[in-house]
């Protein structure tokens, strides 16, 4: 099988960066060229941590720069995705936006949320989103719009459930931490050391971008409205890893047996989606692989599904892979199996 | 105002040693006697790091070290406090336990959620709760059952509002964090650095003690029935300090603003307790010190209730310390008012 | 005894912070007024979680809100220091400077270490060196310099034995490591949370300003030439806390028992410095308090000295308020005696 | 190239976990037995977190175990390794030991550092040392001593310098800092989460095992006397990684360029040495991989040489991967060169 170009746009953020060494690794895939204001000149894998000739050029030049690629990861602002993504599109590339440019419905939605008026606003709504254990896998060629942190181990745990029924759509509590590259690469004073270590906090209350997504891709899964969902962020003393606790309402003699038999179901085949007891379910058992675990338990008037993935990976890069993997046809795991768990 | 002789009892562990450092610093109590099997001979100032002419002796020599103390704080299992607690306040001593042996309802609450036949079932329900902001001052002589680190918050948030009506006493999940010192001092692998730095879980799922705990005690404050109250704990990385994120049913026209004011109403004159926006409840604000910070938003079908404390000082010693000093009629924030916190 | 009047400058850095809060319970000084850019207008204690009438005011308005002042302390960058503190000296009040403005001997060494050209040049060399256990109470109106967070513990423990002459002065070796509030408040990606957690470095290999502090003030001490001294500051993922591992060679039958008790003899009757086993040389034991722990171990060949302190408190604001007790004839501990610690 | 196959003794450790998982992806190696007293009878993917279909025996089933395997590695205490590496050895094995048993230089060493009389006394300061920058390529079918975590940075950034002659062997400083998973896997209270974050201590002042390993093997590479040298360990509050910051006597004219040339020029064809800025050497680049940094500057009285490892990888299980790739005739940086480190 011959070897694919890259190219990664934004490339000196930790999603980039993580994606650049994944790829640096990946036996189809080539980084032929990486893009960063910051870092333009400078060598990637020197910046990055491993050996490679390609040099950071400026944001700038992304277009350029892709023209000799065949594929493109975008590591940029929403904003700056929602016109690059689909120029690269047009361009004949399969492109994989990691902001959320295009995961929400409507031009309203990405006004309220990301507060910019979208160029494309005809797409929205119909991007493929790029949770291929929910929603498939992308075709070649195609503008995917890879999955928030947040919603990547929230949509896998309650999305079997409410769309076999076992769960109420409505009233959902979606109670979620994050580890601190959640918000990128940070030279705020909020997020020192000094200021996030020993510390623990609430933000965005009912204010956070994943919301919606979380909403409008679990309705549209399990397909049924999804009314009341309620989604508290927190800002976790851990570099990488997230865990999501959602509260639903079970329907009638839908017990922990039931509830973890239709995850399981759901995700036999699955290379990363793994179905184990909620205690189980930690951020040192999937921090540095692309593993999502869920647990769940039921006291019948209620349920408790825990997930957890590296943010970073499952959580962005890695399932940015993942996707492309699917969409030229390589193994799903390609570059993704294997990696070694940060925990000892 | 004479000086009050004081023992701790099981004085070695996380909570009796934050004690006895208070108490080091008190004008109006002396430790007087501290007793540990562990470290039993030793000197305990040298132990837990101030000056002090007091050995500790063996826990069984409690009684017989207690006869010349006016107050005896019990920083013991719950199945020894609840033989201890009653043998000590018989003998005339003020009492604080800050085990769960006196805080649930009956004797069947204590066998399911503690594991024991309790001795004196006549007390369960009866024993003075040591939450002063809502429900008062203890008298001197009293055996107070002092509070569960995670109800501490979780009651001093959720009470004012359950009890004003303004939101729904079913149906609340409680989502709670803490660090690991709540726990108490730990020699398990689970405790280890290597498992907990950089990790995050949730445990005892629908099982935690604290749960009929915060139960009951909210119905008992708010005169209501409280149905189908969830309450998840996780263990973060971090020593001291616990989060609480409450999610709750508002009734019609509660938005943020009355929900605030209730609460601020509620605590206007208290020492220990702030009303803030809701991503100022933070654990560095708390941490080292006896305050409790809560916060409040509505969206109209749901609203968030968020609190912190430290579970060592508000959430154990430091609350004892402030139910001795109303019980002997000292100021309420004697040897906790001035405490500086861990942050920087 | 009256109450003095206290103006902090530059209230907003972590030190500065530090030291309004424990102003905030001393007995004999008042925070009066405290200056801040950044918070300006704000309520002093509000910001830094104290009660409080006061409000910061400009820097700009520092000479003119001292005027009703008794004690100043300078919480500002060297170069404002070095103006501003011989200018509310000229004025009568006792003024603390936590800035190396006035530590070194020489213009020329405020030029290499500092990168300005010192006012007031004069003053070098003979400003009173805060640093009481070692260098003795300053008097009532005096310009301190208070001393650098690395020096102090390894002054402490050096010191003693050189001066002895229990060990050599020369080819002196200190290995230190640092929490990074040492670092002040810090907005720089370099010092976020993602980086530092989990990481260790070494910077400013044989450059550290305070390098030349420690030699010379160790000469000056001991009443001998100290030549050859190396100091590498390590930034460690705590947030307080530092600790000092210094490399000297014994003289000939200067064995552990020797060195021990030099220490224990110099400060048999020290507040502040305890001497243990090196082994109890911890962050833990001391941070959140006043204390220097040190301890000491001879090979024969070579010998280790241990130090450690919060460099918060110890290291800046705690041996400011130190220094002004001495000079204003208030006992040395008063409101630094009964600090918990903030280690469980 | 046909498969290798491979037991781990001591499976259930931090080494041998990860070591286990390292071989989970080596294309010529496979995990064939694995032992463990604790997890006996469990599937080792299950426990360790990756898919596989050997389940752990019993320790006392290695041999055993073994007879149809081809390499062997111990991650077994040294006092079972003693025995157990030479039988392991005459049976034909490529045996790696990860224990210190074979690394020092005669029985009265192993008495006085390991505590035990070594039954293979001959072997001792035979063994070969598995450094294969420093000490070349072990062969096919030896029993190879698998380094020390703190001696490998150690003594890949001092060996060439001294060999070179442009540093003294005498009186050399080795202050170094550990993340705990140094220390295995614990279940001691000082090793727990509270007792080690936000703390640091030196441990083992001039005793530790590993300063004879540091002096003997310096000593066998430069070919020449390694006389006071000086070790101190301290134990950081991280999960993995180990710096280590070394001060020596440059010989006249070793100034930064010479002293960073000789070292370039040692590892000029290394897949895992590389030659930094001092300021570069952090925990943050290596862990996770296999990685040494190395980064030296000189004042001319003085240089210091700065080093860092992933204690897991390159300071054991990645190490002695390393040592079998080259005894069986691999590639050396198969399974190894790609890892992706921990940090973002």
């Amino acid at each position: 099988m011959s070897t694919q170009r890259v190219i990664v746009v934004g490339a000196s953020g930790y999603s980039g960066g993580v994606l650049a060494r994944l790829l640096a690794s990946h036996p189809h895939l080539t980084l032929h060229a990486a893009t960063s204001d910051a870092r333009a000149g400078k060598n990637v894998g020197r910046e990055l941590g491993f050996r490679s000739d390609v040099c950071f050029v400026k944001n700038g030049e992304a277009l350029r720069a892709a023209e000799t690629c065949d594929v493109a990861f975008l590591a940029t602002p929403a904003e700056v995705s929602a016109s690059l993504g689909p120029e690269l599109h047009a361009a004949g590339k399969t492109v994989v936006d990691l902001s959320g440019a295009f995961r929400l419905a409507t031009g309203d939605d990405v006004r309220a949320h990301y507060k910019f008026s979208h160029p494309h606003e005809d797409r929205l709504g119909k991007t493929r989103y790029g949770l291929p254990e929910m929603f498939g896998a992308p075709e070649k060629g195609a503008l995917v719009a890879n999955p928030g942190c947040y919603p990547t181990p929230t949509l896998l745990g309650l999305g079997p459930l409410v769309k076999a029924g076992l769960v109420s759509p409505s009233g959902i509590v979606v109670d979620a931490k994050s580890g601190t590259t959640g918000a990128g690469r940070q030279s705020k004073e909020e997020h020192s050391f000094a200021e996030v270590a020993e510390n623990l906090r609430a933000y965005k209350l009912l204010s956070h971008q994943h919301e919606p997504e979380i909403s409008q891709k679990l309705a549209a899964y399990a397909g049924t409205a999804v009314t009341g969902l309620v989604f508290t962020p927190h800002l976790l003393p851990v570099r990488r890893g997230l865990l999501t606790t959602s509260y639903v309402r079970p329907v009638a003699g839908a017990d922990t047996a039931k509830l973890e038999a239709c995850l399981r179901d759901t995700y036999a085949g699955s290379l990363f989606v793994e179905i184990v007891a909620p205690e189980e379910v930690t951020l040192a058992s999937v921090t540095g692989t692309n593993m999502c675990r869920l647990g769940v338990v039921s006291r019948g008037d209620v349920a408790i599904v825990v997930g957890a993935i590296d943010n970073l990976v499952k959580g962005a890069a890695g399932q940015a892979l993942q996707n492309v993997n699917l969409a030229l046809g390589f193994d799903e795991g390609c570059g993704l199996v294997g990696l070694q768990r940060s925990a000892a």
